[in-house]
C-alpha cells in the first residue's frame, strides 16, 4: 500500500479502541496513514463514584493522551453510556461523521448479536450503515458535509472476550507497537480501576493474554486480529490492513 | 449449588414462559431458590372476539394462577402486544425490572433473528441489555431503583418450533415436575383455545412433545433445553440450572 | 399447486425485486397467480445530480413499467431512503399492507445482519413481523384493514452481491422468463446509469451472471434461488414456488 | 410430478429407514413411484443374547415384512455392524447398488460430523460418493453393472436425536401413511426390545413424537422433515419429494 | 455428583492431555474419581535428532511422570506418529480401550475438520466410535473384552490455537489446580524444546495464557474449556465436569 | 511479498486446477514466484468413449499445455479416479510431493463435506496432513524425500458449484489474467466436451460467470476467491496471496 489512508477507528466507549485495536492503529500511524478515533458514548456511566460532569472530563482527557500515544486524532461525539439508540438522529451524526473524515477504511465492533454490550452492536451498525448512505445525495435529513465518494473497506476488531463465538481471518503483527497499545490503554486510569471493581480482570492483563493469543495463532509475539465486512462495495482484492 | 438464588423468568406474552420453561422453573421453586416470572406484554392481541379490557384482564388473572402453580412469583409490566420497541423508555422499565429483583440468574427468549414474534425478539434483546447496564451508575435515565453489584447469568429457553435452528447445550430433567408444568399451562385456557384456532396446534400437546423430545435427547422422559449466552462476565465455571 | 395465490414481493427500492426475483414473479404471472411488488422506499438517494422531486417522479414511473411488464400489480409506500426505522409507525404501514394485499406468500430481502444496506434489513425485519401481526385482532395500532386469516409463506430472494454469506435452498427455473427479468430491469434507466457511476457493476450484466450461476447450480439456464423463513406456522410441507 | 421415479433409500442398519423416512417412502410408493430400500449391515450387533447367525435372520425377515407394509423393494447388502470402511472395495459395492437401481432421487443419513453411528456416516459419505462415479465409465473397479446416466438428487432424512443440530428445509406431510410407518417400524420387533434396554427410548413413541413436531411446524398433524445435498449437477428447480 | 466416576482423557501424543486438560483431570482427581489418561500415539516423530527408539522411551517416561504427577493411571497405546487410519484394526484397539476402562466420561480432543493434525482428527473419531460399539455383543471382530454396559458422556477439551473456530460452551476453575498442570506439562521436557524450534511457541507459556483467558471468560483466574458430544444417549441433564 | 515463493496448486484432476485457481497461478508466475501444480489422479474416468490408456494420455498432454501457459511447472501424480483413499500409502506419496516442493504456500479443495467428488475432498486432507507431518523426522513410513523446514499456508479454492455453501474471504484480482486462464482451460478439449455432455455445463462459460461474480464482490472486473486454513503454525500476518 504506497497510498496513504485515511483510517477511521470506531469505538463504543473510551478504552474499546485501546483495548482491541490500538497496536494496528499505531501501525497505521507509523507508516505513515492518518488515524482517526472517534469515540460514540462519553462514558458517564464508567464510575462507581464520581459525578456525570467528573468522569466525563475525565475520560475525556484520558481518550485524548491515549490517542496522542497511539498517533491518531481524537473525535468525540456525545452520546450517553446506554443511550444510543437507532434513530434517525443517530444515523445524520454518524453520516456526517464519515463525511468529516472521508475515510478508506473503517474498524469498529464486530456484529455478532450476542455482545457484552448494545452500545458496542448499535455503533457497528450506525457506522456500517452510516458509511454506505455516506455516498447518497439527496437524503431527507439535516446533514452538515457533502457526500463523499467512496464506500469504505470495514474491518471487525477482535472482542473475543465480549463474544465468544469470534473469530478473525487477518491478522496484524504489532510485536513493534504493544507497548504503545499498553501505553495507551494505561492512559484510561479511571477504567481500569472501574472494571477491576466491576467485573474483575485487570485490562493491561488482559491486552497482554489476547494480543499472546493472536500471536500465537500467526507465528508472531503479538497480534491483533480482525474480520472483513463481507458486501460489496467494500472488499478489496489486496490486503489494506498493516 | 447450596446457595439460595433468585432466577427471574422473562417472557413476552402470557403462556411463554409455561410453555417454554416452567418445568424448570418449579424445580428451583421446590429447591428452595426464589423464582420470578416478568411477563412484558399485556397480552391484548391474543383472542379472536374480546375487548382488549376483558382479554387483558383474563390473561393477568391466568398468568397469576400459573405462577402460583410454579411457585413463582408474577411481575406483570404492562406493553402493549406488537408495541415493544428498542427505546430508552422501554430500557427503563427493563433495568428497573432487574434492579427489583436482583437475579442471579434470567432464564429468556433465544436469540436467533428468526422467530415467530418481534416482541420475543425485543424481550430478549432488552432483558440481555438491562442486566448489564442494570449494575452502572449514572446513567441519563429515570430509574426508580439503585444500581445492583452482579451481572446475572442468562440462559435461552427452547422456543423450537418459532425458529427450527435453535438448539440446546443444557438440560433439565424435568420429569419430576411436567404435570405442574402442564396444569400451570392449563391456566391459560383463553390462550389454548385462542391460538389453536388460529394456528392449530394444542400447545397442551406440543409441550408433551416437546419435553419428550428432549428427555428421549438427555435420558429421561421429560426434560426442557437451554443455552448460555456466552459473554463475559456472565459465565461460571459450575453449573447454574437445576 | 392448483389454487391461485396470492404473492407479494417486498423490496426496499425501486428495482431490488427486479434484480433478485422478478423471474420469478413473472412464471407466477404467467400460471395465472396474482402478483403484488410493494416498494417501500421513494428512491430519492438514488441519484447524483436530480432533485428529490424529479427522481422520485422518474422512479415511481420506472417502476410501474417494470412491474407492467412482469404482470405485477404496483404498490409504492413512500418511506425516503434510508429513513427506514423500527418504528410503531412503520410496522403499521406494513401491517396495512399485509392486510390489503392478504398475500399467501411474502418474498422479501434475506436476513442476514450483513447487508449492503439497512433499509434492506428494516424491510425484511418489518414485513416479517407485519405478516404474523396481520392476522391479530385488538393492536393498539392506527390500522385501515381488519385482521387477515392467514400467516403467509415467507421467502428470502438470492441477494448474493449484498451479503456473501447467503445460499439458497430452493431454486426457480426463470429461463422462460429472463428476457421478461432483463426488459423489466431495463426500465430502470436512471439506476442503471447512477449504480455504474457509484459502484461500478452494471446490473443487466450482473443479473446475467447471477442467473447463470444459479442455473448451473440446478441445471437449468437461468435460475434464481430463495430460502424459507423457518417459523411455524409458515413453513407447508408442499412446494409454494412456481 | 408426473413421471414416475425410482427412489432409493439407504439405511445403515434395518429399522433406520422406518424411523427416520418410512411415510414418505409409502407416499412415493401410493403415489405410483418405485420404491427400494437398501440396507447396508445386517445388523448382527443388535442383540443382548441371541448368536450373529440367529439375529441376522431375525432381522432380514423382519425388514422385508417392513419393506411389504412400505410398498418398496428390499435390498440387504451385507456389511457387518461396526465393519463399513470408506475402502475401495465398499466403493465398489455401493457403485453397483446404484447401478442396479438407477435411482432419480436417494434418501440417506444427515451428513453432520456427530451422528450416534460411523455407520450412518460412512453409509452416507459412501453412497454420495458412489451415486456420482456410477455415471463414469474406466473406473480402475470390479463392477457388476455399466454405467447410469443421471447422477440422482439426493435427500438427508432427519435423525434429529442422533445429532442435535440437524435441521429440516423440507417437509413431506404423512399423515396419511403414518400408520403404514408406525405398522412397518413395528415389524423391527427384536429391535424394539434391544434399543429399549440398551438405550431406554421406545421407538415407536420415539417417532410420534419426530413426527408430530415435523408436523406442527409445517401445519399438518404427522410429517417428515428432509434436507437436501447441495451439489451440482443434483439439485432440480422443482419438487422431487412428494 | 457423589457418584465416583471413572474418567478416560483420550490424547493422540504424549502432552497434548496436559495442554488441553490436565486441571480439569487434576480436579477430578482430587474429588476422588478415577482417572485415566490414554496416549495413541507414542510419539516417534517429536524430534529432531534422536532415533525412534530414544524418543519412544523418553516420551513414555515423560508420559509417566506427567500421569502421576496428575493422579491418573497411564495406558499407553502404541501408534505410530501419522500412522493412525480408520480401520477395523484401529477400531478394535479403541473398543477395548473402552471395554478395559468402562468410563463415565471421556474427554478428548475437538472434531472441527480443521486441527492442526490428523491423529487429532482420528484419535477423536475413533474413541468416539468406539465408546459407542464398546456396548454392543456379536461385532465381528478381535476383541479381548466384553461389552460394557454404559455409553459415556463425551466432552471436547479446547484445541483453540490448533482449530480456531472452536469455542467452548462448558468451562471448568482450575485456579486450584493449574500448577499441578503446569508440573504435569513441564514433564515433556522433550517436547517443549522440540516443539519451540519446530514451531516457535513455548508451551508452558501458552497454556498460561489460554487458562487466563478461559478464565477471563468465566469470571476466575483459571480456567479449561469443553464442549459436548450432543447425541443421544451421550448427554446427562446434570453436570458431569467437575 | 518481496520474496519469491514456492507455491503449490494441488487438484484433484486435471483441469481442476485452470477452473478454480489459473488466474491466481499466473499472477504468481508473473510476479517471478515458482509455480507447481501437483494433479492427484490420472483423469481415466474422464470419458464417454475413450479407453483408459488414450484417456490418460490426452490429459496429461492437455494438462502439460495448460500448465505451460499458466507458467508452472506440472508433477503428475497417478492415482486412478475414484481410487484415492486415506491410507498410508497415500500419504507417503503426499508427504514426498510436499517434500520435493517445499511450497511457502498451497493452494488446494475446499474443506466442505459436501462437494460433488470424494477425490476434491480427499486430495484436500492428505495434502493439509502431508504439509504438516513433512517437517517431521523418523516417520515409520517409505519416504523418498528428507524432512523440510517449514509448514506452508494452505488456501482453499473457491469450488462454488461443488459445494454452495463456500465463501471466499480472500480475493486476488485476475483481470490481467483471465485470458491467460481461459486459453489454459481451453486446452482440456477433451473435459470441455465430455462435462458438457455429463453434466451440461459449459465450463469455459462457467469460469467466466465465476470470475465476473467474484469481481462484482470485490470492485474489479475478474476475480478469484480463497479461504485460509485457520491453524496455526500456518497463518500469516501479512498477505502471501497475489
Amino acid at each position: 500500500m504506497k497510498k496513504k489512508l485515511w483510517v477511521l477507528a470506531v469505538g463504543a466507549h473510551p478504552d474499546d479502541i485501546e483495548i482491541c485495536c490500538a497496536g494496528t492503529l499505531a501501525r497505521y500511524a507509523q507508516d505513515g496513514h492518518r488515524v482517526f478515533i472517534s469515540i460514540i458514548c462519553r462514558g458517564n456511566a464508567g464510575t462507581l463514584d464520581k459525578s456525570v460532569q467528573e468522569i466525563v472530563k475525565i475520560r475525556a482527557e484520558e481518550a485524548q493522551e491515549a490517542a496522542n500515544i497511539i498517533g491518531a486524532e481524537l473525535i468525540m461525539l456525545n452520546f450517553g453510556d446506554a443511550e444510543l439508540f437507532y434513530t434517525k438522529e443517530a444515523l445524520e451524526v454518524f453520516i456526517d461523521l464519515v463525511r468529516q473524515v472521508k475515510p478508506h477504511v473503517i474498524i469498529t465492533h464486530p456484529p455478532e448479536e450476542e455482545n457484552v454490550h448494545n452500545d458496542h452492536l448499535l455503533t457497528r451498525r450506525l457506522i456500517m450503515d452510516a458509511s454506505l448512505w455516506a455516498t447518497h445525495h439527496n437524503l431527507g435529513m439535516e446533514l452538515k458535509y457533502p457526500p463523499v465518494g467512496i464506500t469504505p473497506s470495514l474491518f471487525y476488531f477482535d472482542q473475543y472476550m465480549s463474544g465468544f463465538n469470534i473469530h478473525p481471518t487477518h491478522y496484524v503483527d504489532i510485536t513493534s507497537t504493544f507497548e504503545i497499545k499498553k501505553k495507551a490503554l494505561s492512559q484510561h486510569r479511571s477504567q481500569l480501576s472501574f472494571l477491576g471493581k466491576l467485573y474483575g480482570p485487570n485490562f493491561l492483563e488482559y491486552v497482554e493474554v489476547m494480543a499472546r493469543l493472536r500471536g500465537y495463532q500467526c507465528g508472531v509475539k503479538y497480534a491483533e486480529g480482525f474480520r472483513e465486512l463481507a458486501v460489496y462495495p467494500r472488499v478489496r482484492p489486496y490486503r489494506v490492513l498493516p
